[in-house]
């Protein structure tokens, strides 16, 4: 029995009596329980197993049932040599050392993990009473009924079915191309279904364009603060991340005209409608100095669109897309951020010399997206159910929004400052000198307050004086008591802060663990 | 009129009025119509246009109803100034020379093209009567109502959904790595589902694999004739991709100690259960062969599992993946082959070191697979419709399997060899001498009849004398005929091969395009 070495999984909604059957098959067809092996009695195993004896005698029919084990009454069940033939190999390789293989010299590198990287692996997914972490959506919002229907769909019908199962094609869903062509009107974007590409959301969209574009060593700018994944995806590549600066009115034309005089740029990757994290718009005077600058400079530009749809003040804003005559600018876009982010759907419009490499790097990676979401977000944009959706969303969000707001001046203490966005998801929060960023992320965890903290938008490790608040998934009420608790948590470390600088003046800077990674960010923003 | 330019799509389900409202609607968002532009009178429209003066009507009512324009009685209908204010940047970038940009210098190197790739993107997709392509499954089959009961099943509660909307999980959502868990006894594979990574199918598997192990000019063994994806994925992380040769037991484990006695090899990938494409099944005397060979020279093992499901005779063969006490093996599989090729889910099975890796490549690429149809998958397996699904396919694809090899026996010419597998999906099939491939490949489409062509399945030019027969989605009576037209068409390209080779002997070489090819073939075949 202790050979079994069985351990049932209670939580499980398969009966325990299939668990151990399988358990059981599996030392049967890799040759650890050989035939002609006897099964211990019921009774034994139940004891041993702490199962009933009712769940060995079902697991050990189930066996029977399989061909895998015969019972011979008065002597018990047995291992049947037959099906499971101890092949010479199972028993030659049981013999040998298992000693655990090397993978680590055999990795390809791996770019050094930049202090964002590092911040975004150390997040923690625990739940909290205020979380406001990005990424999430207002689940009980969703439209359960449109899904549920524009799921079904291509199962309610065999010819539905059969169109399903034959397709292939690597630039997506046909039925989806098409009414993503429609829904980019409002973008001001007139688009072909065939210049579309439907990837795996917007992460795939950026990391296609960098297998296309970017070589080892390549100089790829983003924003600062900027999307992480697009630093992540482009610097998986080899690239040299170059980030410039962004404020009010997005990116910082005159900082980019620097890099671009300085550096041969392989792409400048922007977030114009809703600058991710700051929710700045690209005014028109910065849109016009960027595609000066890309046209002198003869730089591609990509276009990440992703929180397009989720605005609530002001007209709709137009792609940067919608002025490239001459085909120069990657658009891209998602569904995960107005629907759920497990719905890996987004999609690419990519310049016509483009899109057959797009389409060669993604056969070579994955062959094309899943079509039964496509086919589902298809029928959702048809029957105009996801229009429905966002007019809902935009209401829900703009009023968290609004609450945030009203939260934060409310409860933050004097010299903090943040972003008033009028799209997105997030607010963006800059402390005031003298809290230490560690020291208010314990106490605001301790107080059930999560967030993002700021280094996670930066390639070079500023940042620690930021912190992002989703509000998305978060109603009014809970915005309003997670920022009393932040704002406690602030004046906390401010008061310890002071304290400690009271205390140990010399030491300060030393205990709060940040002295060195200060200087090199100087070091950095001088460059 | 003309410069609306609007081209109805008289094919689409969307109404023409919404068509011509949409594209309206781009020219207003884009600045291309500005504020204050009268819109053409509707009979003028209806005219010039072709299409009813109520459907012009009804897309200008859809236009002001989207607040874009107004009309004044007896005056027109203009566009709004407001929600479209026209932005300097447009006007401005209006302005700019249409050039087209060059992407030509900036896109990253391309593995130069393998005859293989070439032969891969030259295939036609085509409708014809006799369709041996691969990649098809029998759409029919398919459990319509297991599959639609699974893919609405997360939307049938709000709890469900939430927890569906909630998932982020890059290694998979958890139920199915559960469900897969399981489902791997039969493989003899007892793993844990931490261990397992839910990816896009199996080329996202070999992808993200090559990915985290592979860098430019390291070496990696494939099969010959073999899997072209897997050459396609290594080729595109610059990998030096060896091919070495398969007969009737699998893998030739003495070619492959040749190999890796001259040179240090970073993968060996293998398709053990199904070669792909001769179906042959590894003998446990090579699988022992190569198991030593890979403790020998520390090299880790690629074990493609792709179509272990579909085995018409004999035992389930036990994983490769079974036997590893070191943790060298990376096994995989996939679930499009069993149910339908859009159905981009797949898994692997990876030792713990590679495991973190694979799934930061994950996270970098695309974060994960979409929650939908992994949770209607989840849904299949749990309530035993895959299982069921394949006893059914099983039946189905043996019948038509027999009834190709009967054909082959009936219809081939003298000469003609063929494999007999006892799993998948193909026969690989090796023409007579004195048959000319590109010949044959016309006869056969002017007959109706398609198939796939060999020298994919190799890296390095040869396999022109093969061919593959899909028989998955071909029921047994198109086979017959489709088989017997291939035969005709074989007769019909030896006899025009011998006449030209009594007609015009020393140019027949020439003639039939192929010499350059077969000479370089030989000096390949010799290093």
């Amino acid at each position: 029995v202790l050979e079994i070495a069985f351990r049932p999984d209670r939580a499980s909604d398969v009966p325990m009596a299939r668990q151990l059957a399988d358990h059981l098959e599996t030392l049967v067809r890799s040759g650890r329980l050989v035939g002609g092996s006897k099964l211990p009695a019921s009774r034994e195993a139940a004891l041993a197993l702490g199962v009933s004896r009712k769940t060995i005698v079902a697991a050990y029919d189930q066996l029977a049932a399989r061909g895998l084990t015969a019972s011979h009454v008065g002597q018990g069940t047995f291992v049947l040599l037959d099906d499971a033939p101890p092949r010479p190999v199972l028993r030659a390789t049981a013999a040998r050392t298992p000693r655990e293989f090397a993978w680590s010299g055999l990795l390809a590198r791996e770019p050094a993990p930049t202090p964002a990287a590092i911040a975004l692996r150390s997040e923690s997914h625990d739940r909290v009473p205020y979380d406001f972490r990005g990424g999430r959506v207002e689940a009980s919002a969703l439209p359960l009924t449109d899904l549920r229907w524009a799921v079904a769909r291509p199962f309610r019908s065999r010819t539905r079915l059969r169109e399903l199962a034959a397709h292939y094609d690597p630039a997506g869903w046909p039925p989806l191309r098409r009414e993503i062509a429609r829904m980019l009107v409002r973008r001001g974007l007139s688009c072909d279904p065939g210049e579309i590409a439907v990837v795996n959301g917007l992460q795939h969209a950026i990391d296609l364009t960098a297998r296309v574009l970017v070589e080892p060593g390549d100089a790829v700018v983003v924003e600062q603060p900027g999307y992480f994944g697009a630093a992540l995806a482009f610097a998986a590549r080899g690239a040299d991340v170059l980030g410039v600066d962004v404020d009010a009115e997005g990116l910082r034309t005159d900082r980019l005209a620097r890099v671009l005089r300085l550096r041969r740029v392989k792409l400048v990757y922007v977030t114009p409608a809703t600058q991710s994290p700051t929710g700045a718009v690209m005014s028109p005077a910065r849109r016009e100095a960027l595609l000066a600058l890309a046209d002198e400079h003869q730089v591609p530009i990509f276009e990440d669109d992703y929180d397009n749809e989720l605005r609530y003040a002001g007209p709709v804003q137009p792609a940067l897309k919608a002025t490239d005559p001459a085909g120069q600018i990657v658009h891209a876009g998602t569904f995960s951020k107005v629907l759920f982010p497990g719905l890996r759907v987004g999609y690419v419009v990519a310049p016509r010399p483009l899109r057959r490499r797009v389409l060669a790097a993604r056969v070579a990676s994955d062959f094309g997206s899943g079509v039964v979401e496509q086919a589902a977000l298809a029928g959702l944009l048809a029957t105009r159910g996801l229009d429905r959706h966002l007019q809902r969303m935009r209401r829900l969000y703009a009023g968290r929004l609004a609450a945030m707001l009203a939260a934060l001046r409310r409860e933050m203490p004097a010299g903090t400052r943040w972003t008033e966005p009028s799209s997105g998801h997030l607010v963006w929060l800059t402390l005031p000198a003298g809290i230490d960023p560690d020291r208010l992320h314990q106490a605001a965890h301790a107080r059930g307050v999560a967030y993002t903290r700021g280094e996670i938008w930066f390639t070079d490790g500023r940042g620690a004086e930021h912190l992002a608040l989703a509000f998305a998934a978060v109603d009014e009420a809970t915005i309003s008591k997670g920022v009393a608790w932040l704002g406690r948590a602030m004046r906390e470390a401010a008061s310890a802060a002071r304290a400690d600088g009271l205390r140990r003046p010399a030491a300060r800077a030393v205990a709060a663990g940040r002295a060195g990674r200060r200087k090199s960010d100087g070091a950095q923003r001088a460059r």
